[in-house]
């Protein structure tokens, strides 16, 4: 049977999701588990991969199994292999077509950042510091700037290879609660380091060291200068895929 | 020069605040760093000790020097020579009078709960997990009971000496946004343990294993067998402290 398995885990002390060599990885740790588990050498498909140290609330992951374990419990079966920091949150049985990766209509990233001169021990673990204030009304200009299909080859790390550059974002809404900040991006798809690359530039316009009309320009010729910087990866949590 | 220095800390690592043979400690950690940058033997006033594993927002912590770093600067300075997980906030000159621990007028603690089946990697290090429903509307009752003044030798833990275990508590505020509950308590002082096994009777009354009745009881008789379980301290953190 094919079993839809969603997974959240702290990308902390990991080389990212994907599976390689001399580094630990999600996708490794999760595939021993599956093994001890059923015995069987499994190969799972995950939505996407996460970069090292990105978090996830709410990767989905696919794969083939014989096992007889009923599939709305094989989460919690699965759990006892998992270290603290990777845990499956819920399981079901799909149709033999479904593709975590191809299938996924919608990916949703939530990117947190908080305001401080000072760095905070407590929020330092799964957020990025902004330490002067920002102009947030231009952070709200320039999500409207990013939201529709655009070609974003200007937010795209090299390093990746990709048929098209073009993607379509779906929302980018900013949620403020005193210093804390939420940036929560919803599209198709992201190209390589896109959202935190999208992050940085919000915020570099917020601190008026970019401007609109650079976001703008950027995303019409494809030019990574006239964009920010690409923000840490411990501020970045996958949070939903739809299907 | 007395300082009034507010304290940030991820407790995790940390056998809590107050020096100990044997153990890292937040003090420790502290007056190490203040030796650094002033190159004086420091003894530091706490607003009072937290156990280990338990978290600072808002620790406040008073001391005497004769460096000529200017008051408001002086956190930053220390800051060099703290680690990640132990940062000052703020730091202003007082009078000389001032004592973190004899002056605090309130204390705030904030205890991070979420309910769900399955842990959450994300959410374990800073809060603690209830894995069955709980009704709400009892642990609101529960904690009208708590708030007042009354004799708390219930929820005290023993090993500790104190003059007397009567404490007034301002208020008890359940708040809950969707499956993350927090439990902010203020007070004018707590006893040892005490806001954990607060948290742990409110919470098994709200899973029906303890009664309203129990708690009024508990408070009126002194009989820590009434009251619920001591929380895990990595849920609890010190939030604010009033002067």
């Amino acid at each position: 049977m094919k079993i839809k398995l969603t997974l959240s885990y702290d990308g902390t002390n990991y080389a990212g999701y994907q599976v390689q060599d001399n580094a630990l990885t999600v996708q490794e740790v999760l595939e021993n588990a599956l093994e001890k588990l059923t015995g069987e050498k499994i190969s799972t498909v995950a939505s996407g991969r996460t970069d090292a140290g990105v978090h996830a609330l709410g990767q989905v992951v696919s794969f083939e199994t014989n096992s007889t374990i009923p599939p709305e419990k094989f989460y919690k079966a699965l759990n006892v292999y998992l270290p603290d920091d990777v845990k499956a949150l819920s399981s079901r049985q799909v149709d033999d077509s479904f593709n975590a990766r191809k299938s996924a209509k919608t990916k949703t990233y939530t990117y947190s950042l908080y305001v401080s001169e000072t760095p905070n021990p407590l929020k330092e673990r799964y957020s990025s510091r902004i330490p002067k204030s920002v102009d947030f009304s231009l952070v709200k200009q320039g999500a409207l700037v990013l939201e529709g299909e655009h070609d974003f080859k200007c937010m795209c790390s090299t390093g990746s290879s990709v048929n098209t550059t073009i993607r379509t974002v779906y929302s980018v809404k900013i949620l403020k609660t005193k210093e804390d900040v939420k940036i929560v991006v919803k599209g198709n798809g992201f190209l390589y380091n896109m959202v935190r690359i999208m992050v940085g530039t919000l915020i570099q316009i917020g601190l008026k060291e970019k401007t609109i009309d650079d976001l703008k320009k950027a995303l019409n010729t494809g030019d990574r200068t006239l964009v920010g910087k690409t923000f840490p990866a411990k501020g970045l949590c996958l949070t939903e895929v739809e299907y």
